[in-house]
């Protein structure tokens, strides 16, 4: 299984007034994972938008353990949970300062659609594309 | 049951380069509701914490079941789930230019804590609120 | 000269550590300010891109004479300054709860391009949107 | 003159249905480029608030020259134009992947204040730090 590492520093207006990273950060940085997965995976997020496919998500789940605080230096572990012909399932784990503790982890679920937001059956649609994935789970 | 309906119009800075809503934004609308909430059940989030009670969040869940895009009317509806002692569950559903159509429904637990983010037990520490969002439920 | 008011509660997630609003908020603002102004004038922003024209930003200054924290009530008067065949700029000034005290002001420049980002004379390219905003100033 | 170097890949969530960088982004990206200066200087900004100082912004500027997309390689930067006794004038250089072309130039102005954002006199207050700054220019 494919796990990829992404690090970056907490921005300070990541922060809010409890002085934490405010909640609807990590999504953004699940996201930022997910890019690198799939560049290490051997293409690019943006490759994929320019073969006409998208992939919005269809739902989105994070747990909160611990939380982290301005200039933190972030690691998020991205992998593949499951894939299906239609959709994908990514899990995150994030961690801080290379303590190795969790302190949220999350997965998102996604459709594989066109431009226009249409179902796309990546098995029939693009073959290479739904093979390389299945083969990094 | 009480719930609150809040109301405002997509901006640009929320859109992404699929043309829609990105979904980190969500999360944000769902606080705005929640924001709303408590202040129509007769107090604001202010004065919570002014009291030193914070409720970071446990855990979020997202279903995007639709999109938004630019310019559109959202209307956010915002219940209680379930209450305890020690967390709180909110409920959301996202609805756009009044078709009533839920486009995003969504649920956040959170933890009732001091300002130095320990566990409180809001039972004990404030009955008065915790029968207050008892008799919203 | 046409003056819209726009108003909103500030936002949880707007907030930063040190318990106010972050200045990087403020330019969203604007723009929700911009896009309530447009309205205003008689048509939308969504209105201006479907005839394939876009404002990308050449410029942005902020001036910031107070601070806003979470609840705040917003209000934000946006105004055009100038405008010639190839851009316009407007103008704002951001209050707060009602009393008229401006804590940011904040002027945009922007150029007329088409869907590439190349740049339009707006004056030969639709001479009767020219000739609104021209009347609004 | 010290000059620090930021480097950061551009996150889905930071376009906008234009396809580009929204605008709002460039200061956050500029705060980022502001946290690495002044951890090269041999502190962190962290810790400057940990003495109990902060820096708000008094004002803003960005210029737009081009545009910056999803996965592109960003660097920002920065530098101090100016220095006083009771503020500090950051100045900011953005381009991508690695061309050297300026994309984005900006400049913010902030106040030395203390906790309750009441001004202070660095010079006085904190010579050394003062000194510091100074020498970096």
């Amino acid at each position: 299984m494919l796990t990829s590492k992404t690090e970056f520093i907490v921005r300070y207006a990541e922060t809010d007034q409890m002085g934490i990273v405010h909640h609807s950060v990590y999504p953004v940085w699940f996201e930022a994972g997910r890019t690198e997965f799939i560049k290490i995976a051997g293409m690019s997020y943006s490759e994929i938008e320019e073969r006409g496919l998208l992939l919005p998500l269809i739902s989105l789940q994070c747990i909160y353990k611990g939380f982290s605080k301005y200039e933190d230096k972030i690691i998020v572990e991205t992998f593949i949970k499951d894939i299906a012909a239609v959709r994908i399932i990514f899990g995150y784990e994030v961690s801080k300062n290379g303590d190795g503790k969790v302190i949220t982890e999350g997965e998102t679920s996604h459709a594989w659609t066109n431009k226009n937001l249409k179902p796309v059956n990546l098995k029939k649609a693009e073959p290479g594309l739904y093979e390389l994935f299945i083969g990094l789970m």
